[in-house]
Formats: C-alpha cells, structure tokens, sequence
C-alpha cells in the first residue's frame, strides 16, 4: 500500500508539471487514460494474489503434464468470470518428454552424488547407466582441439557465462558436438552467472547426422571442481543415469481470451506469455508472472470500462519451453487475421522491475510506440528500444505483425531461470504492478488509436 | 596477481606517508614486519591452492566421518611439509550423529518431494515416517497462543531471518517447544536471508523434560508456500521419513602446530578455526578457510624467517559444529597453560574481504591492539570492535585468556553457511589473502611484545 500511495502521489505530480498534455499529440491524448489503469494496476492486490495461486496450486506446467492442462482449466475459469470475452482454448499438439528418474554419481576422484538435471528432449542412458572417464573443457574450440582424448569419454562442457545467447549454445549443441568426437554423453555447466548448487535444465538439439547421446546439466560449483581435478591431473570418473522417453505427442492447448473492440473488433492487438514451464520449480518468473500480468492488464481494462476501438486479445501460449508449438499453432490459425494484428506484445523475460520495451516494427511504428511510452514515465518503463519481440511472438512476426517484448530489471533472472528456485518468493508485488500497468497502458492505447501501427513496406 | 600489485603500491603509499613512523610506538616498531608479512601474503597462490585442495580432495568433514580424520592427516603431513614445529594431533572423543537417507513429501494439497535436511543430533522417524497434518506458525509466541490446535501435528516455524543470532532460535529450540505443546515432529524455514531452494543444516538441542521429536529444515521457498496454503485455508500434510541415529562417540583430533618462541616460549598466542564441517557441501568457508588462513599465517612468518618472542601456535579445532569438543578439550588438555596464553585469535566468519577484528579482554589490551591494527590500514582490516571472541576458544575466554575473531565483509555468509553451497568458488582468492595478512600480522605482533597483553583483573 505504500508503494501504491507513493505511485499515486508521483503519477499526480507528473500530470501537474505537464499542463501542456492536451496539446501533446498522443501523449496528451491518452495521459488520464494511462494514468487511470497505473493507478488501477499498482493499487490492485488481486494480481499477485492469482499469480500466487496459480504458481501454488498448479505448481511447474511441463508441456504434457496435467498439471498444465489443470492450470490452463483454472485460468479458463477465471477468464470467463472475469467476464473477458471468447475465452476459449484453442488445441495445440505438443511434445511429451518425460524425464524419469535420473542420477550424477562421482566415483573417482572422491565418490559423491551430484546434482544434476536432464536437458529437456534428452534420450535415456541404458537402465545400468553410463560409466566412463570424464574429459572437461572449456569451450567447442577446445574439444576440436583434443577431439582424440574424448572418444569414449563423457565430455563435460565446463564454459563460464558469459551472457545467456553465448552461453546457451552448450546446452542447445553439447551432445551435438561430444558426440561428433566420439563421447558418450554429455554435460554441461549450468547456465547461469550464480549458483547454489543450482542445477538448470533447458533446451538441447540432436542432429541427424551424429549419434544421440545422453545429454545434462550439472551445477556450475560441481563442474568447476572437476575441471580442477583435471587440471590437477586427476582422473575423474562418474555413472550418468537417465530414464527419459520422449511419449507420442498430447494436445494442450493455447488460451484465448478478448475485449473485443469498439469500432474495429477485427483489429487485433495480442498481448500475452506463455502459460507452460519446465518440469521443475514453479515456473513463477518463466513464465506465470508475464501470463498473469498480459491477463490481468485485460481485466483491468474492463473492470474500468475502457474499450479500445480496436480488439485487445490476451493469448497464453502452450509449450514455449520444449517445442514452441503454441506459438507456431497460433500463427497457423490465425494466419488469414495476421494482417489486421495490430501489435503482438510478450512478456517473458521476468516480473521484475519494467524498464520498456524491446520493439521490432517500422521506424514510423518505433515513433509511435516511443510517444505512447512516455505515459509510462511515471513508473520508470519509458524507455523503448530496438529490436525487440519474443519466442511466441516471433512466428508471426516473421510474417510481418509488430512485435514487442516487456523488459525488465534482469539482475537475477538467469539465476533461477529454469530452477526449482523460480517460485513466487522471488517477485516483488509492486513491480509486477508496474508490469501490468506497462502491458495495459502499451496494449489499449495502440487498439485505440485512429490509425493502426504503421507496418514496414514488404 | 592485479591485486597484489595494488595492493603492495598501497602498502608503500602509505609507508611513505609516514615519516614519524619510527616514533610511533608500536605502530612504528612494526610497520616493516607488518608490511613484509602483509606482501607476502597478498602476492602468494599457495594459500588458496591449499584450501582448494582441502576441500575438494576431502569434500564435507563432519565429526565421526572418515573424511575428516583424513582431512586431519593430510594437514599434519603439510604442517610437518612445511617445518612447522610440535605438529600433532591432540586427540578428543567426539559425538558421531549419522544423518542417513530422509525426505520430506508434502501429500496435500500439492504432492511433491520438499527439499529438506535432517538438524544434526535430532532423532530419527519411524521407518514408515511420520504422516501427520501440518500448523505453520511464524513465531514461539505464536505456537504459544495455538497450542492446542499443534498436539498430534508437524509444527512448522516460518520464522523470517532477521539475525543469525535471533532466528536460529527457531532451529536450536524448535523441536522441545513444539514438543511441549504435544507436537509429533518439527520442522523450521533455513535460517538465512537467501534461498535458491536451499537446506541449511545445523545444531539443535532436546530437553529432558519434554519428548524428543525428530527436527529438519526445509527450504524458504516451501515453508513460505506452505504458509500461504495455511493462510487459504487449506489442509497440509506431509510426510517426514528420517533415519538419523547418534552412535557412539570417537575420536577425533585437533591440529596443533607451532612456530616456538625465540625468548619465552612458554608463552604463547593462539591463532586457528574449526576443522569440522556440517555433513553438506565442503565448509569451504565454515571453516576451512579460517583454518587454512591461520595455518599459512604461521607458514608465512616461517618462511619469512620471523620468529617471535613468544610462541604462535595455530590450533585448528575439531567438532565444532555439533558438540564443541574439540574447544573443551583444548581447554583441558592445556588447563596449566592457560595463565600464559596471552591472546586466543579465531577466524570461523568466513574468510571474505577482512575488516578487523572484534576484541574480548581488557582495556589496556584493547587499547594495544587497536594501535596494532593501525598497521593493517593498508588491507582495510584495521578497525576493532568489542565485544569479539568465537565459538572454539570461548572455553578458553572463560578462564581469562583474551580473545578475538576475525571480522570479514559477511554480506553472503549465511547465503551458503550450512548447506551444499558452501564451497571455495564462493571465495575470492585476494580476499582469503589479506585475511591471512591480518591474522599475521596481528599474532606476530602481539607475540613479540616486550611485554604480554595485560589481562583484566579478576
């Protein structure tokens, strides 16, 4: 309630100091409008408290889990009592990985469990396990160089991070790359710039021309030790257990909800995250927080009787983690509307302080969204940059819809990404508020104003 | 090696800054020694590949464990390495808690596994564990005032981490207060202000007026969780499966080593840490590092052909965690000596960047002391505080010897303390060396007064 009080009281002290808002084009425009859904988001307890129940009740979302299918029920639910419109879930068929039960056991230098995960999409290790001599290195650049010394060995990629782009790439083509010199599985250090004996799971590719092999995440403190026995001279000796399977797809689906507009109800904006996780943790940051808020931004709107002109459409995609099928699956069936959505908008890159938006449009777009930002000031989320978008945005705007993505404060976002520590504790109240207000402010006034956002010449 | 460079042109800054240095007392006498003692501990590697060693060769050193007492032969061969003088172990008969497997399951209204760890010396479950409803309370005043509702119960404290100090309270005397309101076992939120779903082990006690219950910790995250489930009104059960047994007590050891004094041998200043580890991670900071810290302090005015008046012994205490034996027994093994203990140093708050030191004795040794710490100004380890003293040589306190610990920047201390995390990536190497500076530093000095610390009198 204080942080509200302040918001309020600063929100007030903007508006004073702008007496020229009447005359300053969209800014002017739209000023008490955006004021109205800040003061709305940022005093509003509901929000959190749904995030919270979601994230508890449900717990993580894996694609092909029913814990996903029950989540999306509830939301469902919720949605038409909120009395949004066409709340429907729309099929999607999405992978089903399982990962089973699974084990890192060092037997040599010093015999001792380790942490581990199994990458997402992994295949299993025979029932007895793996057991062989590790070779650590630092880099694909290394394992080219000692490729001879891997043959039969489990190759442990031990890469500090660096940023998440660069670093991720062991994890999406370790087993690609060990494999292609001959290892029989392989690890990786967790992707992460902190730990506590964190392991991450994640995605991870095979390719048809190699032989698939087990592939894992262990814990960035456990992977620096082993690169210390090996650099020491020790050899280091483990059993790698995996029982994944990868079972026939299952339908999900994606959720659909709407304020279908005023004047041109055709029109879309999309905003929204998506609604799976991995299998661990709660998926709270990854991605509750950014489907709620989309969620919530909508429910505000009509709680305060704002109706664009044109339609705002919250969608939470299905299986954004392990096959992005929600997002190709919307695109599929909306393909004939593309050309009336507005602006996509996605929010997963966290719940943490919102700084703007990351924007993938045409320059006169980019002119537009950047005075609409300015509403924003007031909550510190003015800032727009270029380019932008997000994973479940992206198919469609490889198709030509303007694209957004949410930033935020990412200080810690990679340190629970994918953990079992992505859980509620982690999010302030008060910035997913600030969140909410960014989504709803950005989101009603493109569906408002006279014209569409301006697309690039194709 | 940037650091030390840095660090060895700040050392001559300052030397240089103080041309009245001669007159200055002790401050005067000493600022060589201490400037020779302090560059050679900031520009070596040897330390930290030392501790690096410790803890990766022996893992976690609990009392009872074969690893602790291989631990302790592989530093006596070290120290003997090193030509240190009278290296032994002094043995000492120490209580043996085995942990063995546990889990904790919530069943409703979310089954899943909870991350947990058994308190050291609680007792174990039934075989089949025990199954019961579960009462958070934030408070003992709280279980107090709901007593009624905990007979039959799991009682959970999720008590906020305000200090180490106040809220372990809720770990050391959780299980007799939830005992004595008729509970069947207890359990506490970790005691630290940071959780990435992390367990923290640690000492507990029973009373023999009420029933011992068995006691563990779960993890910030699900004791908030299982909170709000309570605050909704929801029913929460679990089940809590132990299998810890208290065997009889063995033997362990402490270190002893010395660096014997030129001119009044029988004197002597103690400088040392703890052994022992909690049976998780590798107490890479609680406390092989102040060992280690204490042990090349010593190594170090070896080397440097420094030698004393008054003899530096290092004692690297066992058992300190779950018993403090290894402090008891130092204090009865050398009972006659204590009358010429002329200061007991202690370094067991992690070895991170050095601020000082806190100070138990008399104010005429204070005041030497403070004007000893003027000469480690140049590492920012000069300011002393009372009260100080530490957990391996209060025993030792108490009979009049005076005493410090060592104070360090402790920002992430109980991030890590007691759990896996704990591990020597989470130290920085220049900071471990100008913790080994101070404590050098200050144990020379004090050992090579004309005349010992004047004691309070009694």
């Amino acid at each position: 309630m204080i942080h509200s009080a302040r918001l309020l009281a600063c929100v007030a002290a903007v508006a004073l100091a702008s007496p020229v808002a009447s005359q300053e084009g969209i800014a002017g425009r739209y000023r008490e409008t955006a004021n109205r859904l800040i003061a709305a988001a940022t005093s509003d307890s509901a929000t959190f408290a749904r995030l919270t129940r979601l994230t508890d009740a449900f717990g993580s979302r894996f694609s092909g889990s029913e814990s996903l299918e029950r989540a999306i029920d509830w939301i469902l639910g919720e949605m038409k009592k909120d009395s949004l419109e066409n709340v429907r879930g729309e099929p999607v068929m999405v992978p089903h990985w399982v990962r089973g039960s699974e084990s890192l056991r060092l037997l040599v230098p010093r015999p001792r469990a380790l942490s581990m995960l199994g990458l997402g999409g992994s295949i299993a290790t025979p029932p007895e396990g793996i057991t062989a001599d590790v070779i650590v290195v630092g880099s694909f650049e290394e394992l080219r160089e000692r490729g001879e010394d891997a043959r039969g060995k489990i190759v442990l990629f031990d890469a500090p991070f660096t940023s998440y782009g660069q670093t991720v790439a062991y994890r999406v083509n370790g087993a690609i790359e060990a494999a292609r010199v001959g290892a029989v599985a392989s690890l990786i250090r967790s992707v992460t710039p902190y730990s506590q004996q964190t392991p991450h799971t994640g995605g991870m590719r095979y390719d048809s021309s190699v032989t698939r092999i087990p592939h894992a995440a262990m814990t960035v403190e456990d992977a620096m030790m082993l690169h210390r026995m090996q650099d020491r001279g020790e050899r280091i000796r483990v059993t790698l257990t995996m029982s994944a399977r990868t079972l026939p797809d299952v339908q999900s689906r994606n959720i659909v909800a709407e304020l279908r507009g005023s004047e041109l109800p055709n029109e879309v904006v999309v905003l929204g995250g998506h609604i799976d996780s991995w299998d661990v943790g709660t998926g709270a940051m990854d991605d509750a927080g950014g489907s709620v808020a989309a969620w919530e931004a909508v429910r505000l709107m009509k709680q305060l009787g704002l109706r664009p002109r044109r339609t705002v459409r919250v969608v939470l995609w299905t299986n954004e983690e392990n096959g992005l099928r929600g997002a190709t699956g919307y695109r599929d069936a909306h393909r004939t509307e593309l050309d009336d959505h507005v602006l996509a908008i996605e929010s997963d890159a966290g719940v943490f302080r919102p700084t703007g938006f990351g924007f993938g449009g045409s320059d006169s777009a980019f002119t537009i969204v950047r005075e609409i930002a300015r509403l924003l000031a007031p909550i510190g989320a003015d800032t727009i940059t270029r380019p932008g978008g997000g994973a479940d945005i992206g198919p469609i705007m490889a198709l030509g819809v303007p694209g957004m993505g949410l930033q935020v404060d990412g200080t810690r976002y990679f340190w629970y990404h994918h953990t079992d520590a992505d859980t509620i504790d982690k999010l302030d109240p008060a910035e997913v508020a600030r969140c909410v207000a960014a989504l709803a402010v950005m989101a009603f006034i493109v569906a408002d104003l006279p014209e569409p956002l301006p697309r690039a010449a194709r």
